[in-house]
């Protein structure tokens, strides 16, 4: 599968650039450390204004058109009854996308976010009853396979085949390629997909058991969750020979994560931010890691989610997450709620006053206390 | 001293109502659990949420001209070499959020957050020069004392007089019924005032030794820290009878810690979210707790510092803070940070969609992995 894959893969992106820059990094502490406030003592906001500043490859970064996208998917696999809510949720939820109703809705209009819905496979034609050619304001239909339907029970056989793998890929590539601005904010929608992000993390994380990668996913009791696990552990035994990123994707992936991992290569490309939001979102960043660990240099990671799992799949991406307030609604919610901190970094950078300008005395040499 | 502050204090300040309303809770978490979100999936969000509902005895939330009032107010304490920083900086910082130029200015201005500055007794005239009577744009000149001079030195005699803490406290209060708006956000200027916050923390907090209240303030090397503590621990004994809040106060606070009492009090009275930033501020809402414990129903606390002490304070409060980015910096910078998150809490509350009104699927009774 991966000879398969990679050849349709690696063609399509253009090689991602190393952006360690000893010079830059320099330039931009010394900056921070001249602004009027104690060294350091802004704390994580300035590692991430040097991390903006490194992405940009500027002393004086900002952030421009900034674009939530939500990509949508089902899952073959929610018909196992892995998830609590049913499967129609998901197209119902990307209704509530549109009409501006959902936690990510709300959260991306109060920060100036735009928001892009993307039909991966979602069991639905968002466009019935409307003439051909036409469009709806924030929808964009991707769909990996054209008729109306996600992914194959990945407890049956490969959630997706090799091409449709690739074509996801492309999908998520080509979507990126057509945005404004230089953000790209991840968000999800796929009933099933706690699931599938559970599944490509025991894989492709070392020594973990599907049960500490398994958890409530949108509100599964303990039983429930017990029950998940085993259908998991199931999933894994029958895909037992999938071990390549691309490999692991198409067998136990989602139409939303595969394409997002298309996304995340492209944008690491043009580097642009990357804001990732909760456990699925990371569970693409996860994979795209695996194929280019530089595109963690563009990955500024929103939140700690209370799903289970997600601390561990951090851990393993070596990622410290901004805010840490029990999120786990996903949808991107997590990536708009941290947006104004990256706003902040960017602010703090540019437009601070210096000890120099500002006629601020600095800090003693030795201090006394008698 | 009790007897001579309380009966100042006492008739100053309506008393401070219970917002505990049972009726009122139960339906803002109603309006949260019929949200199109899993029950409790954002998390610590919609405790925020509830909270301000609470304040602001609504269901619908808002925030209304946010004010970021930063206190200034030098320290007579400051001559024993507790700080990294010599005194005149307080003064020039001062000039320099006139300017613009500081982390809470910049931040401030981002979050559209107005900025006031309050001299609460600084070392310096910043009307020199102008015609009596003059103002300048975003200050407030409330000098405890008329000349130009902070407290006392309190390892030498009480920080401040009992009528000058009352008058502190005065101050505060009229000073927030000049605000506008219904969320007062918490800042601070002073040089020193870490030790006024550490000795008021050591005082107040029942078996705490000094050495676990006192940190590095804006930048102490270790030598440093353990001779700036000897220093407080020499203040503490000075002060050995004073124990009644308002007497710590008056021992070993500053000017700008007791104007700030003065106006959490009175921003409590008027049912104002108060945005607590760090170390300082929290110390002062300290002082206000143990004259009125219902102060803390307003209280939303913005972030854990980076400073030694503060999660120690925070956990005797109860406090569970929004942001934990090791910030050090004061000024009211972690509250303009926490600030946006305030906001998506109120649009949560009053912009989302219902599953009813949004026509989602609600969550499945039982849930089979067959």
């Amino acid at each position: 599968m991966t000879q398969a894959l990679t050849p349709a893969f690696t063609p399509a992106f253009p090689p991602i650039q190393d952006l360690h820059d000893a010079t830059l990094s320099a330039h931009l502490q010394a900056l921070l450390d001249n602004k009027t406030k104690p060294l350091g003592s802004l704390g994580r906001l300035e590692a991430l204004a040097r991390q903006i500043g490194m992405i940009q490859g500027t002393l004086s970064p900002h952030l421009d058109a900034p674009q939530m996208v939500v990509f949508a998917g089902d899952h073959g696999l929610a018909a196992r009854g892995v998830s609590a809510f049913p499967s129609d949720v998901t197209w119902q939820m990307v209704e509530n996308f549109l009409a501006g109703g959902a936690a990510v809705s709300v959260l991306s209009r109060l920060h100036g976010i735009n928001l892009t819905v993307v039909d991966c496979g979602v069991n639905h034609d968002f466009l019935a009853g409307l003439p051909a050619g036409a469009v709806r304001p924030g929808l964009q239909v991707r769909k990996v396979v054209g008729s109306e339907h996600g992914t194959a029970d990945s407890s049956q056989q490969p959630a997706m085949t090799p091409a449709q793998c690739a074509a996801a890929l492309q999908q998520g590539r080509q979507l990126v390629q057509g945005l404004a601005g230089n953000v790209l904010l991840l968000g999800e929608m796929g009933i099933g997909n706690t699931s599938a992000a559970s599944l490509l993390m025991a894989r492709l994380v070392p020594d973990l058991d599907i049960a500490v990668c398994t958890g409530a996913g949108t509100g599964l009791d303990a039983p429930s969750v017990v029950r998940k696990t085993a259908v998991l552990r199931e999933v894994l035994a029958r895909h037992i020979n999938a071990r390549q990123p691309l490999e692991v994707l198409a067998a136990m992936g989602g139409f939303e994560i595969a394409t997002m991992v298309g996304a995340v290569l492209e944008a690491a490309v043009q580097r642009r931010v990357i804001v990732v939001d909760g456990f699925i979102a990371s569970s693409a960043v996860l994979v795209a890691h695996a194929l280019e660990p530089r595109v963690l240099q563009r990955c500024v990671f929103a939140h700690r989610s209370g799903e289970r799992g997600h601390s561990l799949m951090l851990q393993h991406l070596g990622a410290e997450p901004l805010l840490d307030l029990q999120l786990r609604l996903g949808e991107g919610s997590g990536a708009a709620l941290a947006y104004p901190l990256l706003s902040a970094a960017c602010a703090v950078l540019r437009d601070m006053a210096s000890f120099t300008s500002a006629g601020v005395s600095e800090k003693s040499g030795s201090v006394e206390a008698s």
